[in-house]
């Protein structure tokens, strides 16, 4: 399934549902009509590249957001993999499935991409849609970066921050799980969380030396970047800043797609320059330790046993 | 859901998935282990990128072909649209939604992922997995090249070939859906289709200036040629070589999932150097007319309707 130009398009309902996409994007798609999309790589930057996929009842459900929010936030989680390696974004690719009965709502969905490509200062580059049982959208994100932030960077002694406020999404999921409504601002970071782009080449510029972005939960997620570095890390739960309306720092150190930035910095970062920039809090939560020292959750003087992580693949 | 090297995951599920697949990639997994791989394109070179899609009961079904043999279609499917574009695949992106109950066929589908990029010389680059009710793979390649051939480079004058020998795959799914068994020409020529890499740069550096895949059909696929190119087309269709089997060369031309090239050229193409090259036929089947000439599919002096396409969301 070749993308292709509105122009150039012949009959039939796949192409129809391209033009509805082409249609909805505008000029915010580029350079589609061929069999793959060519691309530009500013000259010696390295190509980042990610894919994500979020599924219907999986990772979205459609009694819970809407059709544009859907598309937003799928796009949107894509993106954070670029803002955790402090890339810029070169544009993106989307893999629609959608059922044959439910394509009525695929220009909503378009225009949820449109969103959050536009929030990133992006482009929609390619792509194609198929018929399927269940709605799906996968998304490749290709971005550009001199130096790429990456998982393996910390040494200990280097210091863990952390962006935004957590536990947003988390208290929105269990309110749905419970048949009530979540409270405005918890389905908001739910729906439409910001991939931290602007902020991750900001903190790259400052001293971080290494990110990643908090989908699995900030107790798993930290996990990972002391994992993939080789050191131990000691970090005070009671320091992490929570969404108003959530008390529960060790349910909110395991809600996952938050989409926050857990960052090492070997130099102490400016928190108040930051929250100026970006209106957006940057908190100190811990320190890189050595291998030996392990890892090591606190909330205040009180060790906590790990959080739990987010299992996408969990029942 | 980020990419992670083995020796970096947390428990679960989704982890289990992703180990599963990285033991079976082995050293054909590179660069794995960030929330986003880091590619270097050559300098010069352009980067070209495209999305592709497998689903189960549209594009394959199981009891149709192997696991294995789905992992490698669904991979190489993808491929060849970088084979269009005359590029040099840098390496692929893997989105896999599988069944919970399904998870036992995931290290073949790997094995068979692997057989594909090692039959194009590349690598497995990042992915994810997720649970979900349908298989499905998706499929992100990435290439490189210096000038990509394009679908707008036809100009009047020009000639088309095709490469290879069609109507295999349509053969074997119509045999497949009358509840008989495919011929096994018919059905390899499903299961394990090549992308036409190597052949595409030889084309480009003889005089090719346009191409396509032909994943819709040659009918399909030649319109979308001439469309995205502004100009006419005369293909005789009685010049398109056949898989051994098929008569019909009208269904053969509305074979999709061919994964051959239809390429336009400048110059006159050496056929017999190809077909020494590649073990391949070269076919010279019409030429470029002017727009005002329109889409012409002949049979020899008989001018026949247009075939139909191949739409993967019909019925």
């Amino acid at each position: 399934m070749p993308e292709s130009a509105a122009g150039a398009l012949g009959p039939g309902p796949e192409f129809d549902a391209i033009r509805v996409l082409l249609e909805r994007w505008g000029p915010r798609a580029v350079g589609i009509g061929d069999d793959a999309t060519i691309v530009r790589v500013p000259r010696g930057d390295a190509l980042v590249a990610s894919v994500d996929t979020a599924i219907e009842g999986r990772h979205f459900r459609t009694n819970w957001i809407t059709p544009r929010e859907i598309g937003y936030r799928a796009v949107t989680a894509a993106l954070s993999d670029l803002a955790a390696m402090a890339a810029q974004p070169l544009g993106v690719l989307l893999a629609i499935a959608i059922p044959n009965d439910r394509q009525n709502i695929l220009a909503d969905i378009a225009d949820g991409v449109g969103d959050a490509v536009d929030a990133a200062q992006t482009h929609i580059l390619g792509g194609n849609v198929s018929s399927a049982d269940q709605l799906s959208l996968t998304t490749t994100v290709l971005g550009a970066a001199f130096s790429p932030l990456r998982r393996d960077g910390l040494r200990p002694g280097d210091q863990l921050y952390v962006t935004g406020r957590l536990g947003g999404p988390g208290a929105a999921v269990a309110a749905w799980r419970q048949g009530t409504t979540p409270q405005v601002e918890h389905r908001a970071r739910f729906s439409h969380p910001t991939a931290r782009i602007r902020e991750a080449r900001w903190l790259a510029d400052r001293g971080a030396v290494a990110a990643i972005d908090i989908s699995d939960g900030l107790a798993a997620d930290a996990e990972h970047l002391a994992l993939a570095s080789a050191v131990g890390i000691d970090v005070d739960l009671a320091l992490v800043p929570l969404v108003a309306g959530v008390a529960d720092v060790v349910a909110a150190a395991s809600s996952g797609e938050e989409y926050e930035l857990l960052v090492g910095s070997r130099t102490a970062l400016d928190s108040a320059e930051f929250e100026r920039a970006f209106d957006l809090p940057l908190t100190h939560i811990g320190r890189v330790t050595s291998c030996d020292d392990g890892i090591l959750f606190r909330r205040g003087s009180e060790r906590v046993a790990k959080p739990s992580g987010y299992d996408h693949l969990s029942p």
